[in-house]
């Protein structure tokens, strides 16, 4: 099997393609060969047991560069057929608000040239998984969301995305491809460092005081979030590509089950594995306009679509601290 | 007033433009000006008043033949900086279908090549008013819909609109454009003959025996359409560009308020009309072909956003019927 992933760079694209190496296999099939894009060509994730290692000189993995926003960028990527495309490569939301061209010509663009080129290329049973966001949802939201609730994004990330998300389901259901969306809930703990999204917060209060860092908890405790795990979102995106076609009805996107949780119970599961000191290194410093972006993201839904498709969450939030500190633990 | 109206050769482009004549104002401005766009130059409809005769006189009309999907459609239209546009322009739903390019190429990327040459120009307190269609809405609904039903279109004529909403959306929240999409019920009496629409029964069971000819019911009765009859569908399109923008909240899209009818009683408002030998015009062949598709569109709808918004729908089959016998008299 032929795999190609765009995004392949970013944090979920390495933990993915680390996750494809390690498992040798997706649908049954080995995987012979993974094509890694990014804007500059991705590295190959480093993997730590031995089994990976004898799997990774399997298959035949390729990195390039490519800007999928060029007039034949797909036409290169394309020509070899890849059998499941993963399609995470985006411009992040704070950026897409700031360039309403540079966020239509990736996030949106690029999807549909993508589409287009499978389609003059007969690629009809390609699975296509992209990756789509919580930010497709606002305005005035039930206090529990479902599959049912409309879109209104309000910000350009998220009308791209929605955006993208029904053509991929209008080409599905033209039998042009054979697409699967998943809308990601805000992903804890995140690897690495502070950034400007509103959601660094989330992370930041776990990550910092678990390395022994101090953090700034600039929203309420009783705010709800969300959540799920890196490891059970690229899960996900592994099952995303082997669920049959004929399970999906008659809309190709839907919410991934995530785990609702307040800050004030993070900061609990915090102190259950790190004490109090840990706890104490989370300051209160309230920001109002981080709270308003926060606060207006919904924090619970029912996921029946994804639970039928046979998607997992995280099981509790211990788990999602537990599987950080694990991953952190030297090996 | 300068207002430019797309596919204003159509049945409810004739309509509108009838309507404006006749009114002379719009918003509390006199209109100066007509700017009629189509694919053919669009005939200015005949008025039957004597004030309406003279008000045409007051406007300065004029006809223009355009393809809006042509690279510089836009520029020659929005030189002169219309204050209010009526994208009225499409591919209907069948040929959208049989036709991927056309569709998007017309549905799709004209609209957005309009938002974009409205943005260039800085036009944005434009009012842009679309005309957005039920079939937006599919797959499993519940049975009454609200404003916050999922969109989940099963056309490509329905992805093609529920896009182009998204986008206006977001140009609209941006500050880029002042739009407003209206989601039209299935309209009911057209005019003229039986199409090949799904929806064509739903006037031509009234409107053949009306005029003393048959009629071909493919439908069981008890089948509920969701309705508007085209002169309160002329009065929202009227209304969409007099609403103060600062009463549109996070969406700029939303269904108009139709009524819901069953084919049984719209049958017994043509025998109160028209007596026992106009119902018995109509021959009931059911057809599972057309009664699949038009069973899968919403009959029932809570329109709260756009009664708030002061739009209006019929008051009763009743006078849907009644209001297309007084035209069809000879005044």
């Amino acid at each position: 099997m032929h795999i190609l992933i765009t995004g392949a760079a970013g944090f979920l694209g390495q933990r993915l393609v680390g996750q494809l190496i390690a498992r040798g296999q997706l649908d049954g099939r080995a995987i012979e060969r993974l094509t890694l894009v990014d804007q500059l060509a991705p590295p190959v994730p480093e993997t730590s047991s031995k089994e990976a290692n004898s799997t990774i000189r399997a298959i035949n993995i390729n990195t390039r560069a490519c800007d999928i926003t060029a007039p034949d960028a797909w036409a290169s990527l394309l020509d070899d057929r890849p059998e499941v495309i993963y399609h995470l490569a985006a411009v992040v939301s704070s950026a897409a608000e700031a360039d309403l061209e540079l966020g239509m010509a990736v996030n949106f663009d690029a999807t549909r040239a993508l589409l287009d080129a499978c389609r003059e290329r007969q690629m009809n049973t390609t699975r296509l998984v992209m990756a789509s966001s919580v930010a497709v949802y606002g305005g005035e939201l039930p206090e529990v969301l479902d599959d049912m609730t409309a879109l209104v994004p309000q910000s350009s990330y998220g009308t791209q995305k929605a955006m993208c998300e029904l053509l991929i389901s209008d080409y599905s259901r033209r039998g042009l491809i054979d697409g699967r969306v998943l809308r990601l809930p805000t992903i804890v703990i995140r690897p690495g460092r502070p950034n400007a999204a509103a959601s660094s917060f989330a992370s930041s209060i776990l990550r910092e005081p678990l390395n022994d860092e101090e953090a700034i908890c600039p929203v309420p405790t009783e705010l709800e979030l969300y959540v799920m795990s890196p490891g059970k979102v690229v899960e996900a995106l592994v099952h995303g590509a082997e669920v049959e076609a004929e399970r999906f009805g008659a809309n190709r996107a839907f919410m991934l089950p995530g785990i609702t949780v307040s800050v004030a119970e993070m900061l609990e599961v915090l102190r259950h594995y790190a004490g109090d000191a840990a706890v104490e290194r989370v300051r209160h410093e309230p920001d109002g306009r981080v709270t308003a972006i926060v606060a207006s993201w919904p924090g619970r839904f029912r996921t029946a679509r994804a639970e039928q498709l046979g998607f997992a969450g995280d099981t509790d939030f211990k788990a999602v601290v537990e599987a950080f500190i694990d991953e952190a633990r030297p090996s």
